[in-house]
């Protein structure tokens, strides 16, 4: 018997049934090498609702893992948005669209940020981020944490060091630990990078540091990105997992700092699944960008990706979550807690350590097995990543932990 | 009075009605600089259908540009498969999921390759492209055409010199010209690349040439990539532009030439206006990529952009829309010609000459006044590109032409 993992393997081969060995087998053969499932016993899903999911054989799952489907899986406003605009017109952005002028008028509005930007992943939003911010401050050093994740392009993956580690990473890069003095630790960071005669086009964060583990509130932030401007780069502020609200407090992580940053990017719950993501700018910024440089993304910012990412807006203000996010986040933090658990929280993301990855992994399969969807997280997979669909109520909350308390 | 342009500019905002510069005001205060409008007078579409679409004051228009809607605006196959989808599930590809392995099953079965892996648009698709190139090659070097254009993320525009010209493009990059003996032009490329000790990991062209002005059939192609293989390279065919049947014969159109790339890249049209692309390789080639790199793309082949996919697909086939494109194009191309223009064209992918570049946006923009939606195309911007969905029938291209007499 194979230990437990967080992706499906061969191994786990035989206690497949039939029908879904079959499924595992057509897919591998066409999809390949690269693609992953997701448990030792991959699900079949067919259906969902809000925080539930239902598979082939109709049992029901809670969603305590997914964060693209933030209002809530196939929420009505946004599926009656999409279809209404399907049937309707989608076009690209190089027509007059009234709507499209309102959402980036009503996205602007919760930043201090005026220029907005629209391309389709998380991936092009910090990749396009990046561009403007070189061509802005003409310098090529890049700051990033030291297990970041911002990306798959080539250029984002260049700055992941979560995803091939430090010789994956490009020359003009330099990683920062998120513990300890942070803003000493970019400080001296810009130093090395001064060494080989490059200067920082920019500090980019992740504003809840998730790659690097869940850390809520990190020292020395707003200090590090002061440190980075004076020395010629920008901060950016990667938004996409942490914003629209998933903190619980403001629309945007960062909202926690005393700060503003120079780019945001944003993405996974923009659209509640639909692909569209965003990097809001200093107007400057784009002035020069996009007065020397030709920039045209054919699907971001085209009608039915603007009426899912505004019905998914209003619903996160019309249905209060982020106030559910800081109330349910609190409230399962806090017993979490009383389990005598080690949890790093910000409204609902929340990583809870556990003794060892064999551990998490055995954790994460078998609440899997329990009908309760978590994953493995950090950079040794030894903590548990807590983080639901915003709609997530004290009942969902209180059966995961009942699930838990179980299987620990 | 400012001369015709392809994009709006200010010395034309006098002209607009004052809801119009309303718009334009807005939108210039928070998408900036870089975004662009269509023509000197640009149109606000509300509503859409097949090959016609209308703008706000009710007036319609013939779409003989648009590339994206492929089965026609807003064709209720495609609309009534998204709504279903969107209403039912939209998860990630981490979950096992038939729709998804059938759909690349399908789509793998127009191609003798053998895996697919899903991106949300075209320039995250020859992004990947090329990272699997260089993988699997070892090798840096990249043989582009001289004025192609493969996608905005960093890693692409440093490939495209349509975007920013020779001086844009990345040092372990160079470029042949389409015309005159292709095949000694890329073995040329090779030595040039070679003399700065660099290896070709691909070339990668467009198999329409449509940035480089349309060329319908390229001597050489096939000998070209026999070269790049010889040296170590790979052949990538970007078949975003031209695929899905718009060359009117085959799906793909490297299908006119006798050869099998060992990449292809698909996008634009592939969900008739969802976003969503993929790259389609070799087994061998993601094999080795897939084990030794993390490469996750969240919403890349999620429910509904599949669902869109499958449903685009099903109708290019059951409309049987690859004939039309070569039958209405061939009547199309064949009665510009009896009007004295120089015409390049395959299918539905149709360039013709004009003396100059006033003279092709006086055209353009003076079709639109008419009703009728075409663009200005080719380094110079002296010839009009005709691309309309795969739909547009024989009465369509009547219409055009009726309108293009009046014009010229």
């Amino acid at each position: 018997m194979a230990g437990p993992a967080t992706y499906y393997t061969a191994a786990h081969a035989s206690s497949l049934d039939a029908s879904t060995r079959s499924l595992v087998e057509r897919r591998e053969a066409v999809l390949g090498s690269a693609y992953r499932l997701f448990y030792d016993h991959p699900i079949r899903f067919v259906r969902a609702l809000g925080t539930r999911l239902w598979d082939a054989d109709g049992r029901e799952y809670l969603d305590a893992y997914n964060n693209v489907p933030s209002v809530g899986h196939a929420h009505p406003r946004v599926v009656a948005a999409m279809a209404e605009q399907a049937a309707t017109l989608n076009t690209h952005t190089r027509y007059l669209s009234e709507p499209l002028i309102a959402y980036a008028e009503d996205l602007l509005s919760t930043t201090a940020l005026q220029n907005v930007m629209f391309t389709c992943t998380g991936s092009e939003a910090n990749d396009l981020a990046l561009r403007i911010a070189k061509h802005a401050t003409g310098n090529t050093g890049v700051i990033v944490t030291e297990n970041a994740y911002h990306g798959v392009t080539t250029e984002i993956a260049a700055i992941s060091p979560s995803l091939g580690g430090p010789s994956s990473l490009a020359d003009w890069v330099e990683t920062v630990p998120v513990s300890g003095d942070f803003a000493a630790s970019v400080r001296a960071a810009i130093a090395r990078l001064a060494e080989r005669g490059i200067r920082p086009a920019a500090l980019i964060v992740d504003t809840i540091f998730a790659s690097d583990g869940v850390h809520p509130l990190v020292d020395g932030l707003t200090d590090a990105a002061a440190a980075v401007r004076a020395a010629g780069g920008l901060f950016i502020a990667d938004e996409v997992q942490p914003g629209f609200g998933r903190l619980g407090h403001g629309m945007w992580g960062y909202d926690r700092y005393a700060l503003t940053p120079d780019l945001i990017t944003v993405g996974k719950p923009m659209g509640n699944g639909q692909p569209i993501a965003a990097v809001m700018a200093r107007r400057d910024l784009v002035d020069t960008f996009g007065r020397e440089v030709r920039y045209f993304n054919t699907f971001g910012g085209s009608n039915v990706s603007i009426a899912a990412a505004q019905a998914t807006l209003d619903v996160v203000r019309d249905e209060g979550l982020i106030d559910n996010a800081a109330s349910v986040g609190g409230y399962l933090a806090a017993a979490l807690r009383d389990l005598g658990l080690t949890v790093r929280d910000a409204g609902l993301f929340i990583g809870v350590d556990l003794p060892s990855m064999h551990e998490t992994l055995r954790v994460v399969n078998e609440l899997r097995e329990r009908g309760v969807l978590v994953a493995a997280s950090g950079a040794d997979n030894d903590s548990l990543k807590i983080r639901p669909p915003l709609v997530f109520s004290r009942a969902d909350a209180d059966q995961l932990l009942t699930e838990l308390r179980a299987v620990l």
